[in-house]
């Protein structure tokens, strides 16, 4: 960080500098630390596929140069003059929402991830009107409300998936009604929100069957992940077989996809809860949904207090993420691995341990 | 009926006998009285959509002569050895379905309209291998267990529509927890369904939009059936102005349409009822579900015990259903304007003032 004086604060950051979407390093400045602000010395960031959208333009709304990363541990350096909740030294966390309006339906029923004014973490513009940037870099300021305490117990590198991965799939099964143990639950696709699905949902009391289009993952999900059952769904037989028998499935597919052989694997009252963003139309027919009072819902990460609830209760249910801890120079190789899902399950780049002001 | 010998008790209904779907009198057997049944004189049966699909072969599952009718209403003639819940004299109601496994999960859950082995009221083969043959008949027999009382303070012409229209909306508003006074809800389609499902809306407490497609049926909606709001939704504008108000919309539309419109108008958790049976997929792009946790969701009529629970509440709030009563020779004509939507809101034929046993 180098200066002493909050006014003149940069930090060291990987950026992409256009849709090309290489990483390379970029300083920044930091504002000065509001009253309400913590600053974070970032400690370890997951990657997320949303990380590989944002830095190539997938979504025809990025910004440059843009340091991505929303899945951020880090050590509190220093706090605003009005901050009660951390102190310096403590084990924090940050997520994919920095700022929300604080006024709207969403904000005052505590979720601000579906606020219409909410600033994201990176390729966002923050109340100052400067850009954000995310937490592939030395540090962040970032206000407390949006800042959560990583449990004592927990590891940072462990704690970084749960930010974003662990209480995506954490918050539907909570909101949905469908965080009660003895549920029999599919897990469509075994990617890095998948694979928390499986331990989350495992650890909440389901049963958990993990769908895929392959018997590529059998062994990795029934013996590594203690998964209780394995379909894949072009076994036509099976997926038959086992029609009727899930009360859910979390859809981690993020492509394009037919959901009628999910549908069919749903009870009475079978959600579908798709996580993918995927702008091509999906289809079904009503009977579908309405021969078993099924329903089709959507989920967004979840809120802060969820993401904290995420964090405990990984905690005391001995939840760990399955990561592959890299340098911040491997950066660029890992976003390649995981366009191709070559990794097994999130990579999450050691951040401190890579230097970033000295480089 | 004509003879006291139940083995040989004959009825007259108006059946269809191809799929030109033009009733006409036709005399059929009624089983014997078995330990369980209730025997009914018809007194009233409600004109719905499903009789025109099913009389036409719609759904290409039609079996001829068959008599359509599942919104019955009648006085209880005879009961057998073992019913305790009904004497003769009673008034009472009878849907959509006479028979169900009573093992499965949504037997077991009194939910049996969900059974996969549920029995239909007309244009299905009972227990005992004969054709099952519905409401537009001088009598039914029927299982008690599918048999609800009317309250007594409503009038049996009344009664005959909250037995599938009125429980087809009772029951998701309760099911998808929406039946609490303060919601706003919309209703899209002003038929027989759509129409119920304002009055019960209201009745709830909730302040209730309806969208149709022209302007039409303004006047209708909010002088006749008191809706708080009216909305066309080819008007841009007034959609946009409406964006995200709504926390749930019954979509009583019988044929394909965008969903899009609608999913906009919810807020967050936000709720699309699809109660019509299309079988043309539908189609939505997930980050519309995604970004408000919003749900597409089924539901079909209701359990029996919904039903008795939706005849009670519109007794005890005064909810009545808009009809329009005619006799049994009028009937072709009746299906034929409510093929165009030339009914307000429900026909109810008065079976038992048209001597169908005289014909």
């Amino acid at each position: 960080m180098g200066s002493e004086d909050a006014s003149e604060r940069t930090a060291v950051g990987w950026a992409a500098r256009d849709a090309g979407g290489h990483l390379s390093p970029y300083s920044h400045t930091l504002r000065n630390t509001g009253p309400e602000d913590v600053v974070v010395k970032v400690l370890y960031c997951g990657i997320c596929h949303t990380d590989i959208h944002q830095a190539k333009n997938h979504l025809g709304m990025s910004r440059y140069p843009m340091v991505p990363g929303h899945e951020v541990v880090g050590e509190v350096s220093e706090v605003g003059a009005e901050v009660t909740k951390f102190t310096a030294g403590d084990i924090v966390g940050v997520g994919l929402i920095v700022g929300c309006c604080r006024q709207c339906h969403p904000c005052a029923s505590s979720n601000e991830q579906y606020c219409s004014k909410k600033i994201w973490s990176y390729n966002d513009v923050y109340t100052d009107g400067k850009p954000t940037q995310g937490g592939f870099s030395s540090a962040m300021v970032v206000d407390q409300k949006f800042v959560v305490r990583i449990p004592a117990g927990m590891s940072p590198e462990q704690a970084a998936p749960l930010l974003c991965a662990g209480v995506t799939v954490y918050s539907p099964l909570k909101r949905f009604g469908l965080a009660t143990p003895g549920l029999h639950g599919g897990i469509l696709g075994l990617g890095g929100v998948g694979h928390m699905g499986v331990m989350i949902a495992k650890a909440i009391g389901h049963h958990v069957t993990v769908i895929s289009s392959s018997d590529k993952k059998r062994g990795e999900a029934m013996d590594h992940l203690a998964a209780d059952g394995y379909l894949v769904s072009s076994d036509a037989a099976a997926m038959a077989a086992a029609a009727g028998m899930l009360d859910y499935v979390i859809d981690t597919v993020p492509a394009h996809h037919a959901l009628e052989p999910y549908l069919k694997l749903l009870r009475l009252d079978g959600k579908l809860l798709v996580m993918g963003v995927i702008n091509q139309p999906m289809s079904f027919v009503s009977p579908m949904l309405m021969l078993g009072r099924k329903s089709i819902a959507g989920s967004f990460v979840g809120s802060v207090e969820e993401a904290e609830e995420t964090l405990k209760f990984c905690e005391a249910k001995g939840v760990t993420s399955q990561i592959e801890v890299v340098k911040m120079g491997y950066v660029n190789e890992a976003l390649q691995r995981l366009e191709r899902n070559d990794v097994r399950y999130r990579f999450v780049v050691d951040v401190a341990g890579s230097n970033l002001d000295a480089a």
